[in-house]
């Protein structure tokens, strides 16, 4: 054997670290930073919302009150009693499940990253939306899992198609772990699953034996206030939910779920515990504070009506500003519209544009592993006021324009 | 192909599920919780230590004052201010590095997942101390790493051992990633590396190419206040370390970090953001405000004082209740001493009758990757009081005779 000690840092590292490099993506979060920038880009909660006061005196309540808990390490799985809280929402959404199999973790991202890690080889697939979240996409490169998209009209993925894929991936010998979905709102897209649809496509996946992964952070954010079924109301057995506090209270906690059937839970107990032996306590506690004692379903309430009245704002500009033969998605929830501009017109090359001209957006490509979206974008209206995201479309329409 | 719809959950895992199976510690903590029992087992710090009503007020004041940034999303390498106070914290041991060298994570635990992650591929050697942490070996097996453990001695690791221990691998084919060590107060030894030792295992490392991984959640604990000098200090490009809050301040708030050098340290922190996004922003406000406007020298302080007089209880109980020809440790510093029984005491055996007998501890086997350990076994002394330390370890003494 030769010596290694010329070897670089990077040439040391596993074959899954190739996954880890920095992405244009990245750099656009860095950009909208700037003075006088307005960002269509990061899908972040408007908090202002927030009685931030009540919230101050419940971390001091709970400090004063529970210190040597919150401050003291945990049960892996979360605290018993937010565990039973989050039962209580996802009632919201029809789900019925024991306390027990709900598996608390830092973000949903974190039991993303957990599911996969537990079901992942090297070479696996995971077929997922096209467009998708790009954190997942994320996720799935880090343990070197194949992507295989399923591409969406406005009532989410077509049953039909994900039948296709999955038939195909099948004839050409590969083995599929998951299908990843944001059925609610998606991320990046806006589209929701049709009621219609979603047995279909729970029913295809029970039958082909591939696992499905429900990613729900936007669900109980639709604008008329009416939440859907989740597809684990469908098939309890076959579909992990991955739930979230980010938007329906305040992402910088760190507090996420993952229901999964208990010779599951185990295991991701124990994977949870490797990662971080424990979720914060001090955040959970905070949690359990904001669900048992405020009027959390409220503030849900408050929190859509604000992303309404700003999604309208957007689809008003984008119908003024947008050349013609531009397409965008009419978001009924969530934090996101989905524009597709006329064939041939490059998003990366309209983003530089665009940041001459004062607005960043995520380009289209960023939510494909398989190159694809090159001439779609993505507009977050969530963050930005009304005037801002008038003025950003503006500027929109002048960089493609320009292009 | 055939159909995999018969298939289970476990069939359908990955390969690394394998490491995610539950193991008899857990079961020890379980049993620790039962009353009237004494619980030599967990490595909990003693939180009544801290002024409990100043830092409510610090979370609330942190709420009130920055609550929008606490409760939002942040940096996914951390809050600028927290990587610049943890260099403060560094240089108690000699360390100087730059703010942006430093990954802050969700504990430092999830920093030696994601160091794990970047670097092991299955069949990949980690080489660590013989015992070491439970829940590194954890994280190796989840990553399909296989780990070679060099014995210790009251110094420490022996250098020596150290490199025969690399050659052999070397010579058998084997790819060795990293040296983890727990230099101060090892958890389970107790043992710290000697100084004298420390420069030429950094030597060793580095002229063998073995990247060092230095856990150090608790070389600040001392009992004579003296902190020894970081491995990093002597070669800041070959090691890195890893710190934590959770034993200087408290592990609820799941605070840790990683200082790695500059081509690591971006690919560690879009790890980082594929697990968590970003640590809990919160949690690192709570510290920032603990470092920057409280006396944590002195806390530090009142900690180690507790840790000592409880050590100190721990061995005359030892001394006065072991049979003749059992070796302890004497830690001077951190939470555990390691017990070594007569050859041929079986201390999986010896738990089932300290059960009986009201006391639980962690045994030795657990701390080996390679079925060491078994007339080993770990006390902590951090949690339990003085009179429970004494009583505990009576009654340790009469299970060990009972087997």
């Amino acid at each position: 054997m030769t010596t290694t000690t010329a070897l670089s840092h990077v040439d040391r590292m596993a074959k899954r670290a190739a996954g880890f490099q920095p992405s244009p993506v990245r750099a656009v979060f860095d950009i909208s930073m700037q003075p006088g920038m307005i960002s269509l880009a990061g899908g972040n909660p408007y908090l202002p919302v927030l009685p931030m006061d009540r919230i101050a005196t419940m971390a001091g309540e709970v400090l004063a009150r529970r210190g040597l808990e919150a401050l003291q390490y945990g049960s892996g799985a979360g605290t018993e009693e937010l565990q039973a809280l989050i039962c209580q929402v996802m009632e919201l959404e029809g789900i019925k499940t024991a306390p027990e199999n709900v598996q608390i973790t830092a973000g949903s991202q974190m039991a993303l990253e957990l599911v996969t890690k537990l079901f992942c080889d090297p070479g696996d697939v995971v077929i997922a939306e096209g467009p998708t979240y790009v954190g997942a996409l994320g996720v799935f490169e880090g343990f070197q899992a194949e992507v295989a998209h399923v591409a969406m009209d406005n009532d989410g993925v077509d049953p039909d198609r994900l039948q296709e894929v999955i038939s195909g991936l099948k004839a050409a010998g590969k083995t599929i772990k998951f299908f990843y979905t944001i059925p609610n709102f998606n991320n990046p897209s806006g589209i929701s699953l049709s009621l219609e649809r979603r047995q279909r496509v729970v029913d295809i996946c029970r039958a082909e034996g591939v696992l499905i992964v429900e990613d729900n952070p936007y669900g109980l954010l639709a604008f008329d206030g009416e939440a859907k079924p989740a597809l684990h109301t469908l098939d309890p057995d076959n579909v992990f939910y991955l739930g979230s506090f980010s938007k329906i209270f305040a992402p910088g906690l760190r507090v996420g779920w993952v229901v999964a059937p208990q010779d599951v839970r185990g295991r991701l107990q124990i994977a949870s515990e490797a990662t971080t032996i424990c979720p914060s306590v001090l955040s959970q506690l905070v949690v359990e504070q904001y669900v048992s004692g405020f009027d959390w379903r409220g503030q849900i309430a408050a929190y859509s009506a604000v992303y309404a009245a700003r999604c309208q704002a957007t689809l008003d500009a984008l119908a003024s500003h947008m050349p013609e033969g531009t397409l965008w998605t009419t978001p009924s929830g969530g934090f996101f519209t989905w524009v597709t501009l006329p064939e041939g017109i490059d998003t990366e090359r309209v983003l530089a544009a665009a940041i001459e001209a004062g607005v960043v957006f995520v380009p289209g490509s960023a939510f494909h592993a398989d190159g694809g979206g090159t001439n779609q974008l993505r507009i977050a209206f969530s963050y930005a006021q009304e005037e801002q995201l008038t003025e950003g479309v503006k500027r929109l329409g002048e960089a493609i324009r320009s292009v």
